[in-house]
């Protein structure tokens, strides 16, 4: 009996799309047993075989049910404002419900149709790299959400800092939202560090990808690392760290200026 | 980068440990960021790719928020109740508080540890097959929680059946809970059912894992199937179907008695 690999797809738009179904009634709601309503379950895997579960609907969430973090780092904006990974557009949209300028970018084009739907007028369905040809600048990036992953490790990350520099308006910033991993006694996380390092890898430079039901995303490389681990990349790109907000600490907002 | 298998062990008694610690308080909750509360959420991947999320806690559940079927069920109990799956111990632990001679049986060492700490008294730790050697006869087996699907299939359910049949007191009852199917329109599903019969599986024959973050299960058959495969499955075992209560279709709990 052979075990078939999943589809390689937009799993996270799929989750996105039927997280969305759920919360509104909008679009067909996953079913079981071709009958009852099934919860919509982000399930990730990491390259040692871990695999974690979680309710996929804080992606919906509205500010009320946000991190204490989330809303200190939207006081953070000025400008106009590139929202990065927008997923279901939940950060972009109460900035727009405050009358400021933000676009969403998302490489998930199930996402992306979701934040429209959900009312954010901006779009962008493209990654970071192809969209910093465009005749574009913003004041304000964001990587919320956690999203400071998406600068995946020390390769990735000047190619992405260099990208958003060339989007980027005289004194821009970046607002990013990070998780320092170093702090957990979790066998299975702390052996997972070592081996990292062992292959030239920062501890938390995760490889994970996301299934969702018949439907997997390519393997990628997520960044949870430490505030200092985050200066020890911007060296050399243009971007300086201004300060860090780590009163949610393992989680912290590091705020990044281009001095060019 | 290689991509590592999940170790091979205890996936359930471990998923259940952890919902039990996040019910009670008793016993470490599983943390996300070594900090905050992670969800306990049962991951089952099946072999065509396939992978699913459900949060862990039903099988906690106090009788209250049972389904229907199951309380149906247990009024069918008579005499002397073996539970097959045990579990966390949800139906046993409700048939002792009956008064009910009852023993819960699992090969799940972190489910029967978590069912004996909920306070259930009889428990064995092994599978049918070996248990069926012991020197105690029953009047009522118990396949609750869709456990119908320990019949696997065709090859294993008359093996299966037979061990009850060596455990059973005269006239014993078989009283297991199932899901059919047949009733989805999901493609996938309906791709999968057609699959396993070219294959001459019956169609809703799964072949699953289960996964608890670093660890998973064997793979293992799990059977989904019809009223009508249930019966198809029963000549020259001895047992006989007596009826079916099917009033939470695609759910059912059929009674089968034993004829010798």
């Amino acid at each position: 009996m052979t075990m078939e690999q999943p589809t390689i797809g937009d799993a996270f738009g799929e989750m996105i799309r039927d997280a969305y179904a759920v919360r509104t009634g909008i679009g067909p709601r996953p079913l079981a047993g071709g009958k009852y309503y099934r919860p919509v379950i982000e399930v990730i895997e990491r390259d040692d075989g871990l695999i974690n579960g979680a309710p996929a609907d804080h992606y919906l969430n509205e500010p009320d049910d946000w991190q204490a973090y989330d809303r200190r780092a939207l006081k953070l904006c000025r400008g106009r404002v590139l929202d990065i990974g927008t997923g279901a557009g939940r950060i972009a949209i109460e900035l727009q419900r405050h009358g400021i300028p933000v676009t969403g970018l998302d490489t998930s084009l199930g996402a992306i149709e979701v934040a429209r739907k959900r009312g954010l007028r901006d779009t962008v369905l493209n990654t970071v790299d192809e969209f910093s040809r465009a005749a574009v600048r913003y004041d304000t990036f964001l990587l919320l959400g956690n999203n400071l992953g998406l600068l995946e490790g020390p390769e990735r990350a000047p190619v992405m800092l260099a990208a958003l520099a060339r989007l980027a308006a005289p004194g821009a910033r970046l607002v990013a939202q990070g998780t320092d991993p170093y702090g957990t006694r979790d066998p299975v996380h702390v052996a997972y560090h070592e081996r990292n390092r062992q292959r030239g890898r920062l501890g938390g430079q995760l490889r994970l990808r996301l299934r969702y039901r018949e439907i997997a995303s390519d393997w990628f490389d997520y960044l949870n690392c430490s505030p200092a681990e985050i200066e020890s990349l911007l060296p050399g790109t243009g971007w300086r760290l201004k300060s860090i907000d780590d009163r949610d600490h393992p989680y912290y907002v590091a705020v990044m200026e281009l001095h060019t």
